[in-house]
């Protein structure tokens, strides 16, 4: 509190680390969160690690490793003899329990699996069916469940009794005698009503819910949406499977806001979750080497567009002057409206069916910018340029070259900002990754229109070749 | 429920809307989450949204618009007379209602503020002394605060007392005589125990809380990280002031996430919340306008080292074939730079005391990006084009080509890895946007670096001019 005036708990727990202090650090650990335990342990060195996980025992940090990124939870779990394990296994969440499966390899997902109570293997078994990124995949199945006939009595003294196996009891369901959803009701609804009420009469109707086998960002969007602190997991039959928590949306928007804006630096593979210090330089390099290449060799249609018409580039040298120009505003002007509409999209906004509304609104859009840009640069061109002639190597007639950039210029944002805004929606109709998809074919594809419209257009109009 | 086959209430609601049916309208606006009624507003024209307001009247409305996008929320307040206004400013909670005077314009928050009681007079002012995108402007004043030397039974009396008032009691926090934040307890723990235990003994600590100055990101991630439902807002001498709840949280991040990507494009202004099919083509072209003309005018430098260097590329027109695939590499590789280390500082990583650390670490992964790269295209220029040389008009020394495109290809990966890495960490040392400044000035120095470091080194290897 304010007036105390203690050493920095985390600053001893990295004392007592280094003096290989353990009863020291067993007590400083005790009054670190283990949110911060798990940010501390990624900067540690291996032997620290083992040292920190022996001292605070399976029990404690079994919180700690379900805080920690994919990548580290195989090597941090290896340093555990099985009893521990057993007990550490045990202890987490199921839905953390999935995760850690889900994340580790086949050899350790075996032997994991053999440490597990006959009740934990069952459950384990069927939530790994949904896959780790749906809401099956990402709920717990640990929730208050109670049935519509019990009174308010009768559902305390279960909730009581199951106390330490729910999660959240900020909501707690009502199912029928088939398991199925019918109702919602508040811990404060139960605190402050008559215990002979029966449930039927304070539930609500749980209108809102989501099928397992839904994507997790479209579940996260949804507790979002409607301001809830769990959304009911059902399957196909209305059966309540389990619940997302007001949590898990919050880490699922967090990584996929990562992830998308990753994607569209064309950054590859999936270890946003490991922090950008922590990640090696080998790991950096192989992320981001793919993309990199491809997008290298891409570019050599632009050069071969270049290599063609050199001869128009020798004849007007200037035409040099504005070339960069002409092709970046496409690719500036593309990636603009890309984001637009893959924003859009990854919102639900925007759907394959209004792919002609968007393409029409984009070329207005396009339209009104590409004349802009054009009316600035022959501005420039007619009024600023005569000014600066002796840089620019002798007279030009320069109300006809600015005529002759202006119309490329806007010839090549209206069609870039058309198709940046089509590419993703026809990526996602043929099912691909709208993100990592546009971001590469956009900048071929708007390099290579550059070249050719500004060598034919300025070409023609200059009377060149 | 799963057995009902009812028509949709959305579906109907439309229906009634363009029927002119009132009571019919009133039936479905019940039935319809008010969320989804916000989503359904936004894509309406003046007339029906004037019958929808006027029908559900002013207590229906309040949760409507306070679920609206920013830009919306001043014309829909517009429908009602002053006498409904006042009851539906009276509704809002007061975080809401902060927000509200927060984005309408100056005479129409003179006029709304007339119509406030009191009470909420005193507490709007006071709210709004805090901006808008920091904790204090996003907290509720409406919480459950108890003191210690309650007993179960005074603090439940207590809170069923002022149980219309608290937004959430999810978590009910602990104050001293002076309103200092000392502790918080869980309503499950006030139901599940006897009823004269002292609030003091069943109190946990509040370790986690947030300054009410402090970035409202900050606040959001923060209660994210502790699996918080809600994160206590203090000020300096620690006074409880109000909590910031897990659906602000997500609100925040939803927000705060279009924001980076759409500034990572290059795009401006404060429209995010509003659709993408709901922006018009004006406000579009206003975002966009203004960094793709400077941008463009930005590349006029690239053009102006080009058009200086027209003469080696009119002695060896093969260069231009790569030319293209320099620039673009460059910033490719500058762009994924600059991402991974803008994510890493929005998500509070790195800081600038640690910009030398991370260059070393770009350094490394641009050196061995720009090799591959390097040797990629070597390997292409010397045993795939002279396969194609009658497509590109006449025997080269191909040897001697592969190295002088190699070479200046990995200087040049090298380099905007390094740039693309410093530049946002730069940006923030003085104070600016990392995610604004760091693409257009990427953009534009690494264009003419790419142009400068070809021409003279593949030109000096090339033995030209």
């Amino acid at each position: 509190m304010a007036e105390e005036l203690e050493i920095d708990p985390k600053t001893e727990l990295v004392r007592a680390l280094d003096a290989a202090d353990g009863s020291a650090l067993l007590a400083a650990a005790g009054d670190v969160h283990y949110a911060d335990l798990a940010s501390l342990y990624e900067n540690l060195d291996d032997e620290q690690r083992d040292r920190l996980l022996k001292t605070i025992g399976p029990e404690m940090a079994t919180d700690v490793i379900a805080e920690l990124p994919d990548t580290l939870i195989e090597e941090a779990l290896n340093h555990f003899k099985p009893a521990q394990l057993r007990v550490l296994l045990g202890n987490l969440s199921d839905d953390d329990r999935v995760d850690v499966f889900q994340v580790v390899s086949e050899e350790a997902q075996v032997r994991f699996f053999s440490l597990l109570g006959p009740r934990d293997k069952e459950l384990t078994r069927s939530l790994l069916k949904y896959e780790e990124d749906t809401a099956g995949g990402r709920m717990t199945t640990r929730i208050g469940r109670i049935t519509a006939d019990m009174t308010v009595k009768q559902a305390i003294t279960v909730l009581r009794r199951d106390r330490e196996d729910t999660e959240t009891l900020a909501r707690i369901f009502v199912v029928d005698e088939e398991g199925r959803l019918v109702g919602k009701i508040r811990l404060r609804d139960l605190a402050f009503s008559t215990w002979d009420t029966p449930i039927r009469d304070i539930m609500e109707e749980a209108d809102e819910f989501i099928l397992a086998t839904a994507d997790q960002e479209e579940a996260a969007r949804t507790l979002s949406k409607y301001d809830l602190i769990v959304l009911p997991v059902v399957d196909e039959f209305h059966h309540l499977l389990g619940v997302l928590t007001y949590d898990d949306a919050l880490e699922i928007l967090q990584e996929e806001s990562t992830e998308d804006i990753e994607k569209l630096a064309a950054i590859g593979g999936d270890q946003s979750e490991v922090t950008y210090l922590n990640t090696s330089v080998g790991v950096q390099y192989r992320r981001r080497v793919t993309w990199l290449i491809g997008l290298a060799f891409v570019s050599i249609a632009s050069g071969y567009v270049m290599f063609r018409f050199s001869e128009i580039l020798s004849q007007a040298f200037v035409l040099s002057l504005f070339l960069p120009m002409v092709v970046a505003a496409g690719g500036n002007s593309g990636g603009q409206a890309a984001t637009m509409v893959i924003r859009a999209m990854a919102l639900g906004e925007i759907s394959t069916g209004n792919a002609l509304r968007i393409a029409w609104k984009e070329a207005r859009t396009g339209l009104f910018l590409g004349l802009s840009l054009g009316l600035a640069i022959a501005a420039f061109i007619t009024l600023v340029l005569p000014q600066l002639q002796n840089g620019t190597g002798g007279p030009f007639d320069f109300p006809h070259l600015a005529f002759a950039v202006a119309a490329s210029i806007t010839v090549q944002v209206l069609s870039a900002t058309v198709l940046g805004a089509l590419l993703p929606i026809c990526a996602r109709a043929i099912k691909l990754d709208p993100a990592v998809v546009s971001a590469p074919s956009l900048a071929s594809t708007v390099d290579v229109s550059g070249m050719l419209i500004y060598f034919t257009t300025a070409g023609a109009i200059l009377n060149l070749r």
